[in-house]
C-alpha cells in the first residue's frame, strides 16, 4: 500500500485541466507541411540536451503552447512525486484496492552508487545489495580472466532475462574482448538451445541460467536440455554452469551452480539489464570496467529525472511526446528507428519494455481505462528500414510518428570515402533527410509521387555509441517509459495479463500428457493429425 | 497499360456490394467471449488446407456470413482475373492515367518450370531466363564445391536484398552444408560491414554485391568500403566478387565480377528471394538441390492461387482474414508470431512485403483513398513474444489481431522431456493456449487480471519447416499480399513514396560536402556541433 499523501497521487488523467486542454488543440494539431512552419529556426530551437544527447524534436507535430500543457498535464499528474517515490524505494507496484504486486520498482538502485546515497531506507538497502553482487561479479569475472577455462557464455533466459542482455551485447560488440562471445537460449523452442549449442567447444562454454522466481517454464526445460546435451557429448554439466536467481529461489542451490548471483523482486525482468540479469553476460563480453562504464552512463541520465527543467530531462520530454501522440493525437503505434546498426535488437527491447509496461487496461485505482495508452513500438534500424517499409510511412493510409536515433560518430571509425562523403555522412543524411521528408511531404501532380507529410518524428542524436552512452540511452528510455505510465496513471510494473495464457498453455500441456479435460485445447491437439 | 477487358479491372473497393454489407455486419463481429460461441467444433470446422499447411481460423471474429461476402467482394474486385494476369505475365504494375513503373510483375515466374509453361507470352518467356540463370548458379555452385576456395559468403545488398536472403537463410540452419554460413552487409552505416568482416578469413570469403539498378547508393558504398578492407588485408578484391544486378546494368561488368547473375524489372524488390537475390546465398549456404526444393514448395502454392474454393486457396483465405481485420474491424497492426525460432526474422521480411506492397493512398486509377490499407506488420517469435509484448495484447486499450505459425516438428529432432512432455510440446501447448485465452479472454473479479477476449487469430500450421515448406509459406505471404492488393484495388507492385526521402538525403549530403543551398538539411548539419 503507498504511503498516505498531500497529494492526489490517483489524480485521473482524463479529468486533468491541461488534459482537456490539450484535446482542444488537438483538433488543430501544427501543420508541419505549412509554407514557413518547419524552418531552420524551428529545428534549431525546439532542442533539449543532457547526458551526451541532444533531442531535435522540430519535426513533432507541438507548439510551445502544446508544450506547456503537456508539462502542466505531467504535473497535475505529481510525475514528480512519483518519480520520487519511485527513486526513493517506496512501493508503486500496486493497484489501488486489489490484490497486486505491492513492491517498489527500483531499478535505479542497481546504479545509483556513483553518487550520494538515495534517500529512502529500501533504496539505500538496495543499493547495498546491488553493490554487494557488483563486487561478487567483479571477483568472479577475474577468476574467469585468470582461469581462461571459458571463451564463450551462453546465456538461458527469456523475456526481460533475454532482450535486455541481448540487445546491449549486439550494440557493443566493438568492444568485445578478444576471443570472447555470448549467445543467447530463450525459446521453448527445442531447435533455439539446438542451434544455439551447434559448432561450440562445450568444454570452454560457460552457461548463465537466468531466472528470477527459478520457476521459468522455457528456462528451466532449457537447462535441462542443455545439460543434456553437455552430458551427451561427454562433458560434465557441473562446473559449468551458473545462476541469477532470487535469494532461496529453487536455483538458489551451490551444488549446483559453480556460482549465484541475486537479483530482487524490486527489479522487474524488463528492467534488470544493470542488474546481474545484464551484468554477467556484458562483463564476461566486454570486462567489468566496460560494464561499470555502462551502468555509470544508466546513473546519469537517472540524475536528470527530478530535473523540473524540461530542457534537461529528457526522458519527461520524451515521455510527453509520446503522450501527445498517443493519447491526443491517437497514433496507434510508435516506430523506432535507430540509424546505427548497432542497435539492430534494440527496437525488440524497448517495445517489451513500452507495451509490458504500459499496454494496461485499468489505472492504478483498478478503474477501466477509456483513453489509448501504451503505442505499439516497432522498428528496424535505418537505412534499411528506408528500404523495408518506409513507403508506407510516407504514404500509407495511416499516420505512424517516429523515434529516430543517430550518432555523429561510428563505433570503429573504419569507415570510407564514396563520392565525396563517407558512409557515416550518408547515414546521417539519410536521417536528417528522412525528418524532413516525413514532416513536409512533396505535392505532386501525380497522385503516386504525392506525400501528405505531417509525419511526426524527433531525433535523439548522440556523439558516439559508446558503453557509457548507451547506459544513459537505457535510463532514457526506462525512465521515459515510467513518466509515460505515471501521468496515465497507472501501473507500469507488473503484468498479471500474462497469467491468462500460461494456466491454459498448462491445461493443454495437460491434453499432451494423455489426459483429455480442456476440450478446446484437445480439439487443437487433435488437429494435430489432419495436416497434410 | 493494361489490355482492355470485359470485367471492370478498376472497379471500387467501396462501392463494391459485399463492402456494404460487411460494414453491417463489421458492426457486431462474432464474438468469441460469449458462452457456447468458441467450441471445439467451430475449431474444427473453420480450418481450411494446403501445401502442407492447415490454417485454423475458428478464433477469427467471422461467421460463415462474414466470410460468404468477402469472398462476393473478391470476386467483385475480380481477384482472380488480376491474378491470372499477374501469373501470365500482363502489366499489372501501372497507375492508370499517371506515369509508373508500367511492368508485370513475375516474380512466380521464377519457379515455374517444375510444371506444365505458364500462359502468356512474357511469362513464357520469363521462365526461360529464369532457369537460364539457375543453370548458370547449378554450375557456378558445383565449381564452388569442387575448387573449394571458399568458406563464407558475404552478401551485401539492402531491403529485398537483404531482408528475404536473410531471414530464409536463418530459417534453414539446420541444413547448412558443413563449414559453409554466409553474412550480410546492408546498412550504410560503416559499423555493419566493418563488425560483419571482424574474425573472417578473406582468403576464403566470396561477396555477392545485390542490386537491380546497379546503382543503389548504399549498396555501392558498402562495396567500395569492402573492397578497401580486402585490400587492406592484403588479399587483393579480384577473384573474391561476384554480383546480382540487371543486364547491361552498370554493376553488369564480367571484369569487375567473376561472374554475373542477372534479375530483371519484372520481379521487385521484395519479391527477389526466389530469384538469383536470393537464390546465390541460398544454394552457396544449402547446395542447390535444397534451393530447388525451396522454389518447388512455392511453386506448389502458386499452384493453388487460382483455385476458386477457399478450402483449398490458403492465400486468399489469409488476404480475406486479414481485409476484414483492416478494413472493415479497422485494427492498425497485424502481429505475426512464428512459433519457431527458426523463423526469427520472418516477421522483419514479411513486414517489408506486405508494407512497402499495399502501404499506398491512391488506388490503381490514381483516387485518393479513404479505407485503411496495409496493417503495420510486427512481431517477434512466439514463445518469446509471451514474455515480452503479450501483455498488452491481453490487456492494452487496443486489438492486435495475430497471426501465427507452428510446426508439428521441430527442425533437429534433437528435443527433451521435461516435467512430461517435450519442449516441442510445451511450445505448441504455448501457441495453442494463446489463440485461446486471446480469444476468450477471462471474467476476474479483480479489473488488474480480468481479459476482455477478442483478440482475434488465426494459426498456419505445418509438419515441420523444410526448405520446401519454406518455398510454400513464403508464396503464402506473397499471394496473399498481392490478393489484398488485388481487393484494395491498388497497385502492390510500385514504391514511389521512398522517392523524396532519397531525394532529400542527396540534397543534405550536400551540405555535408560544403555546399549549403538546403537551410533545413544544413540546420541539422550545424546542430551535430551541439551534442554535448
Amino acid at each position: 500500500m503507498p504511503k498516505t499523501a498531500e497529494v492526489d497521487l490517483h489524480q485521473s488523467f482524463l479529468k486533468c485541466e491541461a488534459a482537456h486542454r490539450l484535446h482542444a488543440l488537438a483538433r488543430y494539431p501544427y501543420d508541419l507541411t505549412s509554407e514557413g512552419n518547419l524552418t531552420p529556426q524551428r529545428v534549431e530551437e525546439l532542442r533539449a540536451s543532457s547526458c551526451g544527447y541532444l533531442m531535435l524534436y522540430g519535426t513533432e507535430r507541438v507548439t510551445h503552447e502544446v508544450m506547456r500543457d503537456l508539462f502542466a498535464l505531467a504535473k497535475e499528474m505529481h510525475v514528480f512525486e512519483k518519480m520520487r517515490r519511485m527513486k526513493e524505494g517506496e512501493v508503486v507496484n500496486y493497484i489501488q484496492g486489489f490484490k497486486s504486486e505491492e513492491r517498489p520498482a527500483l531499478h535505479m538502485a542497481a546504479r545509483a552508487f556513483f553518487g550520494k546515497p538515495p534517500k529512502g531506507k529500501m533504496a539505500a538497502e538496495a543499493v547495498h545489495l546491488a553493490k554487494r553482487e557488483l563486487e561478487k561479479l567483479k571477483s568472479f569475472i577475474e577468476q574467469i580472466d585468470r582461469e581462461k577455462r571459458f571463451d564463450t557464455l551462453v546465456s538461458i533466459g527469456i523475456g526481460g532475462s533475454d532482450l535486455g542482455p541481448k540487445a546491449h551485447y549486439i550494440a557493443l560488440q566493438p568492444f568485445a574482448k578478444e576471443g570472447r562471445s555470448v549467445r543467447f537460449i530463450s525459446n521453448v523452442d527445442p531447435d533455439d538451445a539446438f542451434e544455439t549449442l551447434r559448432g561450440l567447444d562445450l568444454k570452454r562454454t560457460l552457461v548463465v541460467v537466468i531466472s528470477k522466481s527459478g520457476t521459468t517454464l522455457e528456462t528451466r526445460a532449457n537447462e535441462e536440455f542443455v545439460r543434456s546435451l553437455f552430458t551427451a557429448e561427454g562433458v560434465r554439466p557441473e562446473g559449468h554452469f551458473i545462476a541469477v536467481t532470487g535469494e532461496s529461489s529453487p536455483m538458489d542451490d551451490p551444488k549446483r551452480y559453480l556460482k549465484v548471483f541475486y537479483i530482487w523482486d524490486w527489479i522487474g525482468g524488463r528492467y534488470s539489464t544493470t542488474s546481474m540479469a545484464g551484468g554477467v553476460s556484458l562483463s564476461f563480453a566486454f570486462g567489468f570496467d566496460l560494464y561499470l562504464e555502462f551502468l555509470r552512463g544508466a546513473w546519469e541520465m537517472d540524475e536528470t529525472v527530478l530535473q523540473e527543467e524540461l530542457q534537461h530531462n529528457l526522458p519527461l520530454l520524451g515521455a510527453l511526446l509520446s503522450v501527445w501522440n498517443r493519447s491526443f493525437l491517437s497514433y496507434p503505434t510508435l516506430a523506432l528507428i535507430p540509424y546505427s546498426q548497432a542497435l539492430a535488437r534494440y527496437p525488440a527491447h524497448i517495445q517489451q519494455l513500452e507495451m509490458e509496461s504500459n499496454g494496461k487496461h485499468i489505472d492504478q485505482m483498478g478503474r477501466p481505462i477509456s483513453f489509448p495508452t501504451a503505442p505499439i513500438i516497432w522498428g528496424e534500424p535505418g537505412t534499411n528500414a528506408q528500404h523495408s517499409f518506409f513507403q508506407m510511412i510516407h504514404q500509407g493510409t495511416d499516420l505512424i510518428p517516429l523515434e529516430f536515433i543517430g550518432f555523429k560518430e561510428s563505433q570503429a571509425k573504419a569507415d570510407h570515402s564514396f563520392e565525396g562523403t563517407t558512409l557515416q555522412q550518408k547515414l546521417l543524411a539519410n536521417l536528417f533527410a528522412q525528418a524532413i521528408a516525413l514532416a513536409k511531404g512533396e505535392k505532386e501532380e501525380n497522385p503516386n509521387r504525392e506525400c501528405a507529410g505531417n509525419r511526426p518524428s524527433h531525433i535523439l542524436l548522440g556523439n558516439e555509441l559508446t558503453p557509457r552512452a548507451l547506459g544513459s540511452l537505457l535510463s532514457y528510455f526506462e525512465n521515459k517509459i515510467a513518466f509515460e505510465g505515471f501521468i496515465w496513471g497507472i501501473n507500469s510494473f507488473d503484468q498479471e495479463g500474462v497469467q491468462l495464457g500460461k494456466h491454459l498453455a498448462s491445461k493443454v500441456l495437460d491434453g499432451f500428457k494423455g489426459s483429455r479435460t480442456f476440450p478446446l485445447g484437445d480439439a487443437y491437439i487433435k488437429l494435430l493429425n489432419k495436416v497434410p
